[in-house]
């Protein structure tokens, strides 16, 4: 609870330590986990203690933001963070929380400013987060010091990443990794044609697992099925001629294609169904201008996961960014950003429909999956089920993942 | 709360388990019981564990589901239940859980189905349960031994009771005892109506209290009363003539009515004031056709009620059967379903307001009572007050059975 | 949480109270409040305990209850409280809940009985409070000694407080003060003109923190401003010449209005600004009858705060008394009374909207600033912040009493 006593906080820890640290001993391995995992508000806790105050999150794109002084904010759990553009180009990210009595300082979820200004009593704060103005304050008062809490921000080809541990881990190769293999889509020069918010009644861990796999695709997304790629070797995708000539191919026109992982991403660039261009409705593009002027056709989509909060396809035509952001132990809030040429012009050069329908009724068809899943996960006739190794091995990778963070978090 | 981790819960229950069991020890006999029991989650989660998940619930009637396939879900706490009637024309009952991942599988509250597929990732279980296809898993998995985990289901008289415990309570007293008084109303032959709804924001005992005396009735229940009997000596209702005379007549017509009653129910059948012939607005029966053909006019009301979950009242033209399952701690859900003879027909045997206007407006009443009685009771000012030795005889009856009930779980 | 049973919530209480008496130690004075204190439930139930249980608390106005058995209800946490004009013309208060099984008595708001009814099963209270009837109970019982629970209620001046407090602190210092400041403007004979409930989801300290300090007017009320004086010396006004001369004159008229202050109230009459003769959208008075048919033009406005519960001001025309409940942790109830002289008529003595609108748009404004506060203080990236020794003043004041108050009831 986000305003609990330090000790208070300490006792509910204690057990919550306990017990997880118990199941995370005995589970099945390739199995689901236990339900506290996905109904417990202490387990929850210990998520946002472990995971989200610990590793790097999406945050969004630094398109979003291509002035010194826009800004947008992103909620993670009780936190309001705000991500920035200073004057010096530098992506910069706070808590958006006054020094003076703790008011929210940005309402808004996006906007552009010359300095933060408080709403409650006028401080005001420049880009870096240093207190510039505090009005009517005693003698002996000085601003010097005091400056919005920063939060770490990091960038990679374009999309933003925010850490909120002091000591936040190694950015770089994940960098390394999703640098080259994104570049050619340019997402510094793209926009943000639109951007959809979806609250899924599931725990944050439900989310993910349901968009590790595919398993459950043919029956739930028909209008994703008319162009994704679903069946392949998820292990070594080159294994699959067809695969490793479109890699090849796509290598050679300035691609780099070849996949790519760590802990907590997975990036690989896939072809799509039937020879569509992109995914959409009809297969066919829905953008009249490539990202990054790619001039190679049929190109399929780079997909890119980074856990615990997104996962990515860039298409040549548009991207769709998937955020998903906990709110509660059972609530978790998803973010879809679809992005296109800056120069691209609805109406002229894409028609938003086309651009978004497909994604639009997937994400709500996996947010009716999330919720059934939490309702029959909530029940006593719960209990732990198998993976199925080769249709869930994506889900087992996350799965894993977490244990892991868990374990080296309780010590 | 269903998610919470084992130890986390031990934890929990160990403090509301000393707590209660102290509040039993020290309570004052025939007095309405010490704010916890009525308020307390914790208390509600001791509820669940040593009354809803241990003793036989009603759940619906059997001609509900009068084919094979035909299931219905009933919701117990967290927990979601399908009652079904398989190829042999058994009753069953499973959790309405996924053994691969958890997820909800019917999510309608009726239905038929030739077998339960889960929707999620289209997991098959046959109508006993049995895991009958389960697709893409990997080499070396079976799906032998793995089935909806079931739960007990029995019926009596054409009504369906559930027990969510291992190893539930003998069930044959009540059946024995039911079974013989309700079967001339013949409600195997017998079709659903109407069925309606309430959710009260009431504790669940409190909902059952208030419908254990007729004390209330006088002031919060005109129409009912225009029909109904109240004052008669409850603990021997044959000391009346006229009752007697009542029961023997019924008795000589095949219709068994003398009173019958065990720890968690009883039996009795009553006549109606006025020489009303069922209760409804005008005391003229609502339905042209008798349930179970029944021939000898005049014959009351056959009432039963079973802890801790319905309360019945059976007449010559039709059923009501009240069903009342606990939400949270203060949040019980309340369904009347009324039941006519099978061949009646909507308009031509019966008009529908005829048959449901009186309980329409009672239970809403009932629902106003008891949300003013948690509110009440939720004060500092509470106190446990005297029930009247007289008039609030059922209602003691209930207090002490659910305080045996709770002893024994607590040890 | 109200029906928490006695051990558990000792249980609780005693982590949450280990845990607020070492903040309280280690707090930085000066400083606002460590995150607990505005957002932890169990800070919030010692909040109960140890202020709203044990202070006195502004209830309403003895004119809005002007005949025998004229009754409001307040609610004050889980507790509704009756106060209710006896016979004898004396004002009580009463635990409103029935003696018997607990219901809420009174439903309304406000109302005339001749005797409280509980609408459940009748039992009947004289205007003492004292159980007059109970039907159909048992032989042996007796209603002597059952009465409805009281809550001592005193008046100062026509105002209404209430103590749930077995020994309430002393009331008298209290009402001395008040008494003859307020009396001129004779509340006993006015009337309630309009009443207005705001619902502001922020623990209740920052709704007071916030009526305690206008620092922020200057931006967020400009309605208000009009015609309020904000920069004066918070310690000593009588330091300015204008005020001092303003003192004098209303000391001379028959007003008096020397500041007065003790530990958990402080009464000053201040000047308006721009010789304003009330606070209202023109600065002229709203209504054409002055309260207690005051002669001198041009007195300002009388302020009286009173922790935990109010603030206030009384003008030549009317008088605004505002009301500040705890919800729950996050939640305060916020209602605000303008009274007017009692043959005051609207339509002919004054317009509604003139008479409300200045304070209709404030209070909303303070919702905004109080809801962005939570906001911020609920995120990680919040810790206490310097209060304005100048500025805010009145806000230190307020921390410090609170703070003494816990430290006194924590031991």
């Amino acid at each position: 609870m986000p305003g609990e006593a330090p000790m208070l906080a300490a006792a509910r820890w204690r057990s919550a330590h306990d017990s997880m640290r118990d199941l995370l001993r005995t589970r099945a391995r390739h199995y689901s986990l236990p339900q506290p995992f996905y109904a417990d508000p202490g387990f929850f806790e210990l998520d946002l203690q472990g995971i989200f105050y610990r590793r790097w999150l999406f945050a969004g794109v630094a398109c979003e933001i291509p002035q010194p002084g826009c800004f947008f904010t992103v909620q993670i759990g009780p936190n309001s963070i705000i991500v920035v553009r200073d004057r010096t180009d530098t992506i910069r990210a706070y808590f958006n929380t006054c020094r003076h009595r703790g008011s929210r300082i940005c309402a808004a979820e996006k906007g552009r400013v010359g300095a933060f200004v408080c709403p409650y009593h006028q401080w005001t704060y420049d880009l870096t987060g240093a207190l510039r103005h505090a009005g009517r304050m005693h003698e002996g008062f000085s601003p010097d010091g005091i400056g919005l809490r920063p939060v770490h921000a990091r960038t990679a080809a374009g999309t933003i990443y925010i850490c909120l541990a002091d000591e936040p881990p190694d950015f770089a190769p994940f960098e390394a990794a999703l640098g080259p293999m994104l570049a050619p889509h340019d997402l510094a020069n793209a926009k943000l044609a639109h951007e959809a918010h979806i609250v899924e009644r599931g725990n944050w861990k439900l989310v993910m697992e349901n968009s590790r796999e595919c398993y459950h695709c043919r029956s739930s997304h028909p209008e994703l099925m008319r162009t994704f790629l679903e069946a392949y070797n998820f292990q070594d995708p080159t294994a699959d001629p067809v695969i490793s000539a479109f890699i090849a191919r796509c290598n050679a026109a300035g691609l780099p294609s070849d996949g790519r992982g760590g802990d907590d991403y997975r990036i690989t660039r896939m072809p799509l169904t039937r020879n569509a261009a992109s995914i959409t409705m009809d297969g066919k593009e829905a953008v009249a201008r490539a990202l990054g002027g790619i001039a190679e056709a049929n190109i399929g989509s780079l997909r890119w996961v980074h856990f615990p909060t997104t996962f990515n396809h860039a298409l040549r035509d548009y991207a769709i960014l998937v955020r998903m952001l906990p709110i509660g132990p059972q609530e978790t809030l998803v973010t879809a950003k679809w992005l296109v040429h800056r120069d691209a012009e609805e109406g002229r050069d894409y028609k938003l429909s086309h651009l978004t329908d497909t994604w639009m009724k997937t994400n709500d068809q996996d947010r009716i999956l999330v919720e059934r899943n939490q309702q029959g996960v909530n029940s006593l006739g719960y209990m732990p089920g198998p993976y199925s190794q080769d249709a869930e091995a994506g889900v087992i990778n996350f799965v894993e993942w977490y244990c892991r963070e868990m374990e080296g978090y309780l010590g």
